[in-house]
């Protein structure tokens, strides 16, 4: 007779499970197993209201062993300033994918918060110049922080400039991460001087506005584009989009809720002009950077593929090392 | 400050809290203000694998609050005969639809029982004639049950006809029903003479090939046709349902998971033969019933609208009786 207690894990529970490097490791192989047809294209769903809205995303990942997630994110952006709340909130639902077991209930934004920097991480490697040394962090929150630790796990960076139209919050990141990380952050401003300094840039803003424009970037940069995670949000100029090669996390995703969907929307491009799915280039399907002076941008819209892999690995390692509190919820 | 306490409700828990009579009530108003346009429709999201599938179900209630619920049930055929599981496992989340807040984590599957039946009980106030005396269940699991429970709250039922291919199932609905409900209930084996005999016929098995057909009802009868609610599974012949008078819980999603979907796919008829949404006859939109005779039938598929209209009740009281254990997953 199997157990059927559902492993409980907070925040703190998955923030002490789950490494960085771990999830860079998952997220790669997820991405390369959907590529080769091994893993189901995941789904979503959205409810919306005036004031915020509610996303899952669910995904099934069959290896060895069979494991469900089903994520679900409430997103209220006035959430701090209303009621003194994170504007997300959610939680992650696993399952056993042979028997529909529940196994483990997460708080689910540490692992939202890692996967997407592990896809920022993943996707410099196979498409930003090896050689790249020099970042530009747009947004200074939380994914601003993981993904410049995500892409010092793929890269040898030497330099960062941090740009947040809250200075308050940059300054914070400066002085924190510069210790932490021991490494040069400066916080900037003048966003067409410093990006055109800059070998890969990663914009992570909650912006409804494009911001970065075409003549910011200089030939061979790679452009993580990782707040467009909505239909209304975008922060690269679609000329800027639409001009250089295009990498999806998944393209019909992207078409609705990242910035390809502006792209199409304004009749720039259409969904030929994408090149690839990250997984089809980690996969070896299609190649990756193909000469020094391309710009490459990798429109993360944040999948049930990424949430799968991660959820697996806190799973597992909280029930070896005996970590969060079971609740027999069928009783 | 708000409290961030998550609340934690086992099966138990929630049918200590949930009553038939009060899931009837809040079931009928939840499909009242739908047609009303006063709730968003639902969403809902499969994932399926070769032993079974995951469900995702999710509406937003907006009254004096605002509340969202997202229900996950895992459906394993198979799960009794191979791991002593049951085939349907799952938690309900149940979210502030102001905040986003994550107020509860309910286990499922007595939500789900129970504001299947109440559909049940609210489609035959409306449909079945009101002198109905005589029920045919057939599939006498626990929505067997509840249904005729649901049936005894809104008509002076006398006589029950209890159908099963399992008869050990069956005879044990009729020992313990005619006990607890006091009514006589008759094991029955010849569905033909038997439905012949019965004012509303209720069909709740995992039946995937149809059995009941058009000579076996008589004019007059409601039938409420509980058990396909995924694609693969049918109870109607589509004689039988296309040439009679159809009404759904949600149209569109009886089109995909409903008998309504079968009798499309075979060309028997086409959405526009749909009379009526349940919703849209609660609301007097449409009329009911219009004649003695006419047999009508309601194609059950089981909505979001009825979770979460069942769940905000379960929630509420569980807040003012202090039942659930508190967790605080933001930590």
């Amino acid at each position: 007779m199997r157990s059927t207690d559902t492993l409980l894990l907070t925040r703190k529970n998955v923030a002490d499970l789950l490494s960085l490097e771990e999830c860079i490791n998952t997220v790669e192989e997820a991405f390369k197993l959907y590529a080769e047809g091994k893993m189901q294209p995941p789904k979503i769903l959205g409810v919306h209201n005036q004031k915020g809205g509610f996303h899952i995303k669910a995904g099934l990942l069959e290896k060895q062993d069979s494991f469900f997630a089903a994520k679900m994110n409430a997103n209220f952006p006035n959430n701090m300033k209303e009621y003194g709340l994170p504007a997300i909130q959610g939680v992650l639902i696993a399952s056993d994918g042979e028997t529909g077991q529940l196994l483990a209930l997460m708080y689910s934004i540490e692992i939202t918060i890692l996967r997407t920097g592990a896809a920022t991480g993943v996707a410099a490697k196979y498409l930003s110049r090896p050689e790249s040394k020099t970042v530009a962090i747009c947004g200074c929150g939380n994914q601003g922080r993981v993904s410049l630790k995500a892409l010092m796990e793929v890269r040898s960076i030497e330099k960062v400039f941090a740009f947040d139209t809250d200075s308050i919050r940059a300054d914070r990141f400066v002085k924190e991460l510069s210790k932490e990380l021991n490494i040069t952050i400066e916080q900037v401003t003048d966003l067409e001087k410093n990006l055109n300094q800059s070998d890969i840039v990663v914009t992570c803003t909650p912006s409804k506005q494009p911001f970065i424009k075409r003549e910011y970037i200089k030939p061979g940069t790679f452009i993580a584009a990782v707040g467009a995670d909505s239909e209304e949000k975008q922060e690269l100029y679609t000329e800027l989009f639409a001009a250089n090669k295009i990498v999806t996390d998944l393209t019909v995703q992207c078409a609705s809720i990242g910035e390809l969907h502006h792209a199409l929307v304004n009749g720039h491009i259409t969904i030929a002009n994408v090149y690839a799915e990250l997984g089809e280039i980690i996969a070896g399907l299609k190649e990756g950077r193909t000469s020094d002076n391309e710009i490459i941008i990798f429109d993360s819209t944040g999948t049930a593929l990424q949430d799968v892999a991660a959820a697996a690995i806190v799973y597992k390692k909280a029930v070896t090392m005996e970590v969060g509190m079971k609740l027999n919820f069928s009783n």
